[in-house]
C-alpha cells in the first residue's frame, strides 16, 4: 500500500502545480478499501498497484466534485476543499484528478480502461441521480438503489472486476462481489449518517434528510408509518431539524423496526458477497470492515 | 458533420438522464472546428468521426465548468448552463461528459486515447494556471502564452496529432500544426473580447480584464506604457470598467501597437501552422476562418 502511496503522489506532483500539492496535503487519505481490493484481487502485482492508485484518485477526484454538489464542509473529519479554496478551485483540482487518472488508465490495457471509465461515467450519472431525488421525498426503495448502485457500487465493482482482469481471474464473480459489497457499503453509510455522532464520523451527523437524501432507513420508514405520522416525517424533509426532531425520527426507526430492516439489507448483500469469495481470507475481512463500523 | 452530430446526440443519449439531453438541447453547437481538423486529417474515416465527437463532447465538458469557474452567464449567444441551472448541475453535466468521452476514447487505441487524454490533463491544468495567473496584474508574457498553450491550443493540437494517427500521417507535423492553430486561434479571441461588441461576440464584450486574465493586448500594452500610465492601467484591474475606462484603453491599445502587436504574433503562428500544411487547402482555410474572425 505504501508503494500505491507513491504513485499516487508521483500523480500530485505530475500536475506540476504547486497549489494541487498543497491542497491534496490538507486532505485525509480515507480508508483506502478500493485500494485494498485491487491489491488483493491482483496479487499484488506491478499493474494493480497502478490500478490501486488510478482508483484512489478518480475517488479523490468525484469527492472534490461531490462535496461541492453538497456544500459539504467536512471531509473525513477535515475541513473539504471547497471549504478552504472555494468550489471553483475544487471544481478545477476535481478536473485534474480526473483527467490525469484517465491518462494513466489507459496503459493498463483496453479492457481495464473500458471498465473503469465505464463506472466514472455510472458514478457522474449516479451523482445527477442522487440531486434529482433529492427534489421530493422519495419513497421507492428501486430507485435510491439504482441511484447508489451508481454514485458508489459502479466504482468498487470496477475495481474489482479490473483486478480480476489483470490476474486473469473469473471477472464476473469479482465484478458481482464488487457491486454487493459497494451496496452494503452505502447502506451502512446511510445508516451511520443516523446512529453516529459527528465526532465520530468526521461530517455533520443526522445530515442525509437535510440535504434531500432519503435513504434506504427513511424509505423503509415512511412505509412503516400510520398516515398521520407518515405526515409528519414528510414535514421534517430537508428541515433543519431540533435535537428533538432528531430523536423522534431515532426512536420511530427502531420502534418501527426500519433500522433493523435497513441493516438486514446490508448484511443480505453482505453475505452474497461472501459467498462468492468463500475461500479468500483477505476478501472476508474487508466486507467484515464495512459492515462492522461505525464511521 | 452531420454523422458527427449523430454520434455526439448518442453520446448524451446514452446518459439515460433526460435532464441532460434538455440541458445539452439549450446550448449552441459552436464552430466545431475541432471537429472539422479530425475529419479533415483522418480523411473522414468512421473513426475519425468518432474521434471528432468525443474531442467535441470533451470540450463541451470544458466549457461548462468553464462557465462555472468564470461565473459565466452567457456561451455562444445563449444563457450557459450554469446560469440555467445552476452551478452544481452544470459540474455533473460535465463530468457525465467527460467520462462518457473517456469511455468512448478508449475504443480508438492506446495511441489516441492517451494523446486525447494527456491533452483534457494539460487542458485542466490550464484553467487552473489561468484563475491563478488572475490573482495578480500578470506582465509575464511567457506565462500567458504557457497558460493558453494547455489551457486552449493542447486539445486542437491533441486533435490533430490523434487525427494523424488515425491516418497514419506523420503525427509530428499535424501536432505543431494544432497547436500553432490553437495559439493563434486563442490570441485572436483575446483580441475580440477587446475590438467586438456583445452582440456580436455572444457573450460580453471587454469582460477578461475585468476577470483578471491579463491578455496579450494587456502585457503589451503595459510594456509600453510610461510609469505613470502603468499605474493607471493597473488601478483598472479587476475593475468595472466605465465606458472613458475602456475607450482610454482601446485608444492606447490602438497609439502604442499593443493591439497591432497582438495581432502580429497571432498572425507568425498562422504562417507557422500554414508553413506545415502548404499544399493542404481544406487546413488553410480553417487557419484562414480562426484568424479573419469577428466573433
Amino acid at each position: 500500500m505504501e508503494q500505491v502511496e507513491e504513485i499516487i503522489e508521483k500523480f500530485v506532483k505530475d500536475a506540476q502545480e504547486p497549489k494541487v500539492t498543497e491542497l491534496f496535503n490538507t486532505q485525509a487519505k480515507g480508508k483506502r478499501v478500493r485500494a485494498k481490493l485491487a491489491l488483493i484481487i491482483a496479487n499484488k502485482e506491478k499493474a494493480s498497484r497502478k490500478l490501486a492508485a488510478i482508483i484512489e484518485t478518480i475517488h479523490f477526484a468525484s469527492l472534490l466534485h461531490d462535496d461541492v454538489i453538497d456544500e459539504a464542509d467536512t471531509r473525513r473529519g477535515k475541513a473539504s476543499v471547497n471549504a478552504i479554496e472555494g468550489s471553483k478551485v475544487a471544481v478545477m483540482v476535481g478536473d485534474i484528478f480526473y483527467s490525469k487518472a484517465f491518462y494513466e488508465l489507459v496503459s493498463l490495457g483496453e479492457e481495464v480502461a473500458q471498465i473503469v471509465s465505464d463506472a466514472v461515467f455510472k458514478l457522474s450519472r449516479g451523482e445527477m441521480q442522487d440531486v434529482y431525488l433529492g427534489n421530493d421525498f422519495n419513497q421507492n426503495p428501486q430507485l435510491y438503489e439504482e441511484m447508489i448502485y451508481l454514485k458508489t457500487a459502479s466504482l468498487i465493482e470496477a475495481t474489482c472486476e479490473a483486478a480480476a482482469v489483470l490476474a486473469g481471474k473469473e471477472r464476473v464473480k469479482y465484478a458481482l462481489y464488487g457491486k454487493n459489497l459497494g451496496l452494503a457499503f452505502q447502506i451502512i453509510d446511510d445508516v451511520l449518517d443516523i446512529t453516529q455522532p459527528s465526532e465520530v464520523l468526521g461530517k455533520p451527523a443526522f445530515h442525509d434528510f437535510k440535504e434531500g437524501k432519503t435513504t434506504l432507513p427513511y424509505i423503509y420508514l415512511f412505509e412503516a408509518l400510520d398516515s398521520e405520522k407518515k405526515e409528519y416525517l414528510q414535514s421534517l424533509f430537508k428541515k433543519d431539524l431540533s435535537l428533538k426532531e432528531k430523536e423522534w425520527i431515532k426512536s420511530n426507526m427502531q420502534s418501527t423496526g426500519a433500522l433493523e430492516k435497513t441493516l438486514q439489507k446490508a448484511h443480505k448483500l453482505a453475505n452474497e458477497a461472501s459467498a462468492l469469495v468463500a475461500t479468500e481470507d483477505d476478501l472476508l475481512k474487508i466486507i467484515d470492515k464495512v459492515i462492522n463500523r461505525n464511521f
